[in-house]
C-alpha cells in the first residue's frame, strides 16, 4: 500500500497510549469513522490512518517531576494513506505532524516511506560516490576546511584565504554559512575569482580542492541563482536548507540545469531537533529527509568539538545518510565544528573513511597557518589509515606535532 | 544604526552569561577582534556584534535537575548589524540562530528590526481592517468555521458542507490544512464551485461568507497556483507556512499580483515552538515574523480547546499581531481548536473585538447541524456584545441553548 508510516515519541497524560493512537490515525485522516454509515466507510477506507503499533515504555520519575504531571512515555506508530496527499514534503509533514506538533508532547522520530512515494524524491543527484569522483579521491575520507571571519572583508583577503587551505591539500572548502550576498565579495565574484585560485593551485602543485559556495537570497531567486553559479562553473552550493525549507531544497536539487553537488547545512535545525519532548529527530530531519530531497553532503556536529551532539545522535545521521537502500545513492556525512587533527582517530572510528573531515579554527589555528592545518589533517587521515598513532606519526610530520601540542589528541 | 537586535533565553551551564554573550557576539559576526590588528578593526567595526544586555535570573531547581547539571538561566541581548546579511529572513536566521540553535540551551525569544530593515519586508497587504471591509463587519469578532472530514470526499459533499456553514452566518469558511491537491475536489474546482455556493447563499439570504481555499503543491509553483486562484475569483488563501518556511510566505505576499489576504496555519509551528530550552518563541514566530512576512490573518491554538496553548502565549501572539507599529497593518489573531460557542465569552475577554472566533467541530457538531453551529456563535457573540449572560441571552434563542446543553459554557 502506499503509504507513510510515522513514528512518534509521546509523554501522554492520558494514560491510554492505544486510544490516543487510534485519535491520530482518524483525527488526523477521515476525522471520524464509528458513527459514519456503511457506505461513507466504504468510500472512505483508502483513506482512514492505521494505528501500526504502539509501545508503551517504563515510567520515567525525572520526566514526570519536569514536566509536574505524570506521564505514560511510548512510541506510536500511525500509517497515512498517500491517497491523503501530494507528493511533496510540505503536504506530508503538515499531514503526520501538522496540527500534532501543536498537541502536547510529541516528537516526530522518523517517516517509512513505501517505495512507490520515495520514487518521488530526487535523492543526491552525485551522492557520496559522485563527489568522490570529482575529487579523484576513494580511499579515504574527504578533508574539507571552511572560510573563516570573512565577514566585512574584501575578494582579496578571500582569495588568499583560498589559497592557503588550498596549499594544505583539503578536499574541499566551503564559505561560512554567514556569509550572504554582499558588495565586496559577491556571489558571482566569489565564483568566478574562487575558480581562478583553486586553477593556479593546481598548477602550481596538482593539489586540486573544490569550492562550496554558500547560496543565499530570496527563495524565488534561488534557481536563477544556481544556474549561474553552473554556469560560471561552480563545483558545489552551499545551502541553509532549514532557513528556506526541505521542498526548496528539493526543488533545487531536481533541476536539471543545476547539475553541482548540494552541501546541506544544519543552520536553524537545532530550532527542531534537540528537545526530548518536541519537534522532529536529528536522524530524520539531518539524515533520512535531506537524503532524500538531495543533499550530496550533510553537515552536523559531532560528538566532539565545540557545539557537540550527543554521540548515538550522530551516529544515526550518518546511518541514514549512507545505509543502502535502492530508491537513493548516498549522501556523504560531515561531522563538524570544533575539529582538529587531535580527533581524526575518532571520527574515523565512528563515521568510518566514508566521511568527510571538516574543520574552521583547526586548520586556520595552526601555528603554520591554514596549510599547516590542511597538512596536518591530511597526516592524521594518513596515520589513521596506515594503523600508526598519531604521536608516532608526529614524529616525523612536523604539522601534526604542532596541531597535536596545541590541540591534544585522542586515540582509540 | 541598522540592525537586528535578538533577545535569547538561555540555561547556561558556564556560568558566566557576559562572558558568553560577548562569544556569541564575536563569534556570529566577525570571529575575533582582540587579536586583530588596528587597521581590521576599523574596517571590521562596522560588522562587529554587540551585547546589548545581559540579564540573570534566579536558579530553577527544577531545570537543573531535568538537564541534570547546574545552569544560569538568563536573558542576552546580541545587536547584529545589517551590514552583515542580505534583508531576507532566512539570512537574518541563520545569522542570529543558524549555528547558535545547535549549541546547547538556547531558545530565540524575539527579534527587534531596526525602521530601515522593518522596511524592506511587506505585512500584511489587507489586514485586519481590509479584512473587515472584505466582509462589511466592523463592530464584532469574525466567525470562522472550518471543513470538517472531507479527505475522500467529492466536490457535491464539500459544496453542501460549504453552503450549510454559509447559511449559519459564519463570516469567513476555510478549508481544512490537511486537504491538499487531489481528483475529487482539485484546487481549482473548490474555488469555482465554491464561490457558486456563497453566492447563491447570498442571493438567498443576504448571508456572506467568504471562502479560504488551501493553497499547496511544490514551492516553486505556488506564485502561478496563488495567481490562478485569484484570477478565478478565490477569497482567501489559507497556507501552511512552517511547512515551506517564512520567506515563502512573504515572497506570495509581496506578489501585487496575488491580491488576496493570506491566512497562516501554524501547522508544524509546534516542532519549533513548545519547549522551554530550545526553538523560538509563539511570539516572534507566530506573531512578529508572520505579520511582517504577510499574514492577514493567523491561526493559533487558543487556551481553552482541544489543542490547547499557554494563555499567555497565546496574548503575546495576538499583541504582537495587532499592536500598533507604523511600518505594517495589524494581523487578525484567530484562537483555534476545539472552540465551542460557551467558550466566546472568555476569548473575547483575552482577544477583544479584533479576533476571529473560528470553530470546526463546535460547529459542524451542533444538534442542528453547521446552520445551528455557526448561528449559534453568532448569537454568543451577540450575547457578549450586549453585555448579557450566555444562559440569559439563550433563552430566547434556541441554537445558543443546544450548543450550551452540549459544551457547557464558561462565563467571565
Ligand atoms: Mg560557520
Ligand atoms: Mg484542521
Amino acid at each position: 500500500m502506499s503509504e507513510v508510516i510515522a513514528t512518534y515519541l509521546v509523554h501522554d497524560a492520558s494514560g491510554n497510549l492505544q486510544k490516543k493512537a487510534e485519535g491520530i490515525a482518524l483525527g488526523l485522516t477521515v476525522g471520524s469513522w464509528t458513527d459514519l454509515p456503511k457506505l461513507d466507510q466504504e468510500q472512505l477506507l483508502k483513506h482512514k490512518g492505521r494505528v501500526v503499533a504502539v509501545e508503551q515504555f517504563k515510567d520515567d520519575p525525572k520526566v514526570n517531576q519536569y514536566l509536574g504531571k505524570s506521564v505514560t512515555k511510548g512510541l506510536i506508530q500511525i500509517a497515512y494513506p498517500s491517497a491523503n496527499f501530494s507528493s511533496d514534503i510540505p503536504a506530508i509533514l503538515t499531514t503526520v505532524f501538522g496540527k500534532l506538533s501543536l498537541d502536547g508532547e510529541v516528537k516526530l522520530l522518523d517517516l517509512e516511506f513505501s517505495n512507490d512515494l520515495k520514487a518521488v524524491f530526487p535523492g543526491p543527484k552525485f551522492g557520496l560516490q559522485g563527489i568522490r569522483e570529482k575529487v579523484s579521491v576513494f580511499d579515504r575520507p574527504l578533508v574539507m576546511s571552511i572560510f573563516k571571519g570573512v565577514i566585512g572583508r574584501n575578494i582579496t583577503y578571500l582569495k588568499e584565504q583560498l589559497r592557503e587551505q588550498a596549499l594544505g591539500g583539503v578536499d574541499i572548502i566551503k564559505d561560512d554559512e554567514i556569509l550572504f550576498e554582499n558588495d565586496q565579495t559577491p556571489f558571482e565574484a566569489r565564483i568566478i575569482e574562487g575558480k581562478k585560485v583553486l586553477d593556479e593551485v593546481f598548477n602550481e602543485t596538482g593539489l586540486r580542492s573544490l569550492y562550496a559556495v554558500n547560496l543565499t537570497g530570496r527563495t524565488f531567486e534561488l534557481k536563477e541563482k544556481a544556474r549561474k553559479a553552473v554556469q560560471l562553473g561552480a563545483d558545489l552550493l552551499l545551502f541553509n536548507v532549514f532557513a528556506y525549507g526541505l521542498d526548496v531544497l528539493q526543488s533545487l536539487a531536481e533541476d536539471p540545469e543545476i547539475a553541482i553537488p548540494f552541501m546541506a547545512h544544519p543552520a536553524v535545525s537545532g530550532a527542531i531537533t534537540p528537545s526530548e519532548f518536541y519537534g522532529i529527530s536529528n536522524q530524520l530531519l539531518l539524515g533520512k529527509l535531506l537524503r532524500y530531497a538531495g543533499s550530496d553532503l550533510v553537515l552536523f556536529p559531532s560528538p566532539y568539538g565545540s557545539v557537540a551532539l550527543d554521540r548515538k545522535e550522530t551516529l544515526s545521521i550518518a546511518y541514514e545518510l549512507t545505509k543502502d537502500d535502492v530508491s537513493f545513492k548516498t549522501s556523504f556525512p560531515v561531522p563538524s565544528a570544533g575539529i582538529h587533527p587531535g580527533l581524526v582517530p575518532v571520527l574515523m572510528r565512528d563515521f568510518g573513511s566514508n566521511s568527510v573531515i571538516n574543520a574552521g579554527g583547526g586548520v586556520h589555528g595552526h601555528p603554520d597557518g591554514a596549510i599547516g592545518g590542511g597538512k596536518a589533517f591530511r597526516a592524521a587521515v594518513d596515520a589513521v589509515l596506515s594503523g600508526r598513532k598519531l604521536t608516532e606519526y608526529a614524529q616525523h610530520n612536523s604539522e601534526l606535532q604542532k596541531a597535536i601540542e596545541i590541540w591534544g589528541y585522542k586515540e582509540v
